[in-house]
């Protein structure tokens, strides 16, 4: 078999659930189009001699039974579900890369000493219901039932019925798997780096931390045209000095450091009263924690710096924390010779600065993720894309990375 | 007659047109709180042995024929109408001070050379029907009758009907008065500079030009987590960038320019994307009209260069372009002078960064402004407040001003 083709068919047969034309790849949980999904990859699996398991809420693995230590799993995949008009390699890609990985290499080097699955993910992205990481927490039986009991989506539909009548239900046993040796993730970037750098192949380090806060600062309201510059408390000039300041500062400090003030609104946000009060937020990651900590309090320290200056009021609420999650060292320099052999110099150690499924995995197994370039770095949309040569390479990367552990 | 007790009396009285408890003033054109102050008005103007005239459109004057020079007139007043749920005092105070300078001047002096008239105008404020300075206009036959053929309120009532219904129309004749050889407006401050200057009576030069913008941003919307900070083109950084320069050159430049990003909007306005886009406004002014227009241009080339800088394309609407209007000078004089007979050195000759009637009238007629303090720079609101004895001083101020132009 040949990957670029297997790959191929296998991509167009499964964007067909969920259609990507007019406006994108919509599979949500548990939808007729997830269903279709999961029955579809069920049917490769058989059909290449793998033997399939369900859990009880929808992830399935596809297995080959190892040679000599069965009991040991090279493990490979990623999600199922879409976000809403998304494109046709966010998660995807992660599944069709790995059983793709794993037709190449049993028909190349028969069967493994140690077992492999493929992993498909019940669902990762919370776009149909505010909850996340169904699908890997639920692995590891993370999940507390309890979270999704009362939650609906848009058209009020409960996620339990959601569940029930795609014939799944909550999982039943405490039991979490014992003889996974590693986990492999292959997903699109969804930034720019590598097409900026020219890099067919990104070896993850880890997936980054990050803080995120909402900031309200309360100065004085008045008229913009009878109050003197000296006699203002105006908030949009304050919080503009703390951008500046803080971005300054974290252009010092250096990648992998991010920092974004997405959300800004004044109040009463009019173009003839001097604001007298605005919430921004802030969003800011880090790969290591100690550096996040420390510009996390750079941050604060920074914000009521500048609030005093202007004598303001502030209050700043930080209401996400996450850690880095970090990749295994032996499975990253495993992915980085596979690279070197398959791609050159053409690949980039770095960094994940989204969240991905892989991050719940490396809290119990060694775990490992290949990027791929994002064309734009866009993604949840329609404009999705990777070059094929890209995606062919990824998967040839992440092949050689499977039999270096299972062979 | 003493001129705190009947200033305060009517005061008292008006301000029971529209109420003020529980939420504030609302004496919006046309409406049976308007019409029946304006009947009120016309009751006192009787009582008082003043000659009454309505024009069309409901500007009232109240007048002492000058026995001298009866064909010119000394004119003082402002408008009747309030925004929703404003204070006691904005557009009432200026009738009132003058309806009591004039019954002061009349019974201290009796009759004066020169015609003395108190003057309410029908509207001012814009609150009711998306159209301003409608009293001012009509009296120097400004209006463009088409303008307001369409207009509704926020119940949908069309302009013209509520005219009619409170016994008005539109004006009909082109003549414009030329008798007039004195306006006097003395309106509450509006801002905090005399309060914060500990001054009673401010002595106004001018009304400010003003220059409004909005401005349109674009660089590039990316995820806040995969895009390293030497990628982006983000445009609340640009934005802040923007208002640290300009308003560091306002500063520079001094009062009395002022400058306001009262609006901002990023784009999409979410926490985990680097906002792509940004529309906001500024607001600047400046009683000088060269200062003001090499002020707009700093403006413009600041904006095109951070823009070039950060490699965004950006949009520059100047929608708003008014000039300052100045007052007499004569007149400022006369002001100043009546201004240290009552209050000593307690005044402060400053422009208004605020529009007022006096505007139009100036175009037209030798015109002069006084203002007196209002605590914590309120208006527009139920807490529009100003102390009984500046309220005092300033109606002193008036009548004497009056009684040096009239006898």
């Amino acid at each position: 078999m040949e990957i670029r083709s297997t790959f191929e068919r296998l991509d167009k047969k499964f964007t067909g659930f969920g259609g990507l034309e007019p406006k994108g790849i919509t599979r949500l949980l548990y939808s007729p189009e997830w269903r279709e999904a999961v029955q579809a990859l069920i049917g490769e699996f058989e059909d290449n001699g793998f033997e399939v398991k369900k859990d009880s809420i929808g992830n399935i693995t596809g297995r080959i039974e190892g040679s000599e230590k069965p009991n040991e799993t090279i493990m490979a995949g990623s999600h199922i579900d879409t976000v809403a008009r998304g494109g046709h390699l966010d998660g995807q890609y992660g599944i069709l890369a790995a059983l793709t990985a794993a037709i190449y290499l049993k028909e190349k080097y028969g069967q493994p000493k140690r077992s492999i699955e493929v992993l498909s993910l019940a669902e990762e992205e919370g776009s149909r219901f505010p909850y996340t990481f169904w699908g890997s927490k639920n692995f590891f039986n993370l999940q507390d039932n309890k979270d999704v009991q009362d939650i609906v989506d848009a058209d009020g539909v409960k996620f339990v019925d959601a569940m029930r009548e795609s014939g799944f239900d909550f999982r039943s046993d405490d039991k979490v798997r014992d003889d996974i040796k590693a986990f492999l993730e292959i997903h699109i970037e969804q930034g720019q780096v590598l097409e900026l750098e020219k890099k067919q192949i990104g070896v993850v380090t880890g997936i980054v931390g990050q803080k995120r806060y909402t900031i309200n600062l309360k100065g004085q309201a008045n008229h913009a045209g009878t109050t003197p510059m000296g006699y203002r408390k105006d908030t949009v000039v304050a919080f503009s000095e703390i951008v500046q300041n803080l971005v300054g500062k974290a252009k010092e400090i250096g990648d992998p450091l991010v920092l974004t003030f997405g959300h800004v609104t004044p109040v009463p946000n009019t173009v003839n009263v001097v604001p007298g009060e605005v919430e921004f937020s802030i969003d800011t990651r880090h790969i290591d924690q100690e550096e996040l900590n420390k510009f996390g309090e750079t941050v604060e320290t920074t914000i009521k710096e500048v609030a005093e200056k202007y004598g303001m009021e502030v209050d700043i609420n930080l209401w996400m924390d996450e850690s880095p999650s970090l990749m295994d060292d032996e499975i990253i320099k495993t992915i980085e010779e596979s690279a070197k052999e398959f791609a050159g110099d053409s690949y980039k150690v770095m960094p994940s600065g989204a969240g991905h499924d892989a991050q719940i995995f490396a809290e119990f197994v060694p775990t490992g993720m290949i990027f791929v370039p994002s064309i734009g770095g866009i993604s949840h949309n329609i404009e999705e894309e990777t070059d094929m040569d890209d995606l062919v390479r990824g998967i040839e990367v992440l092949a050689q990375t499977m039999y270096k552990l299972a062979y």
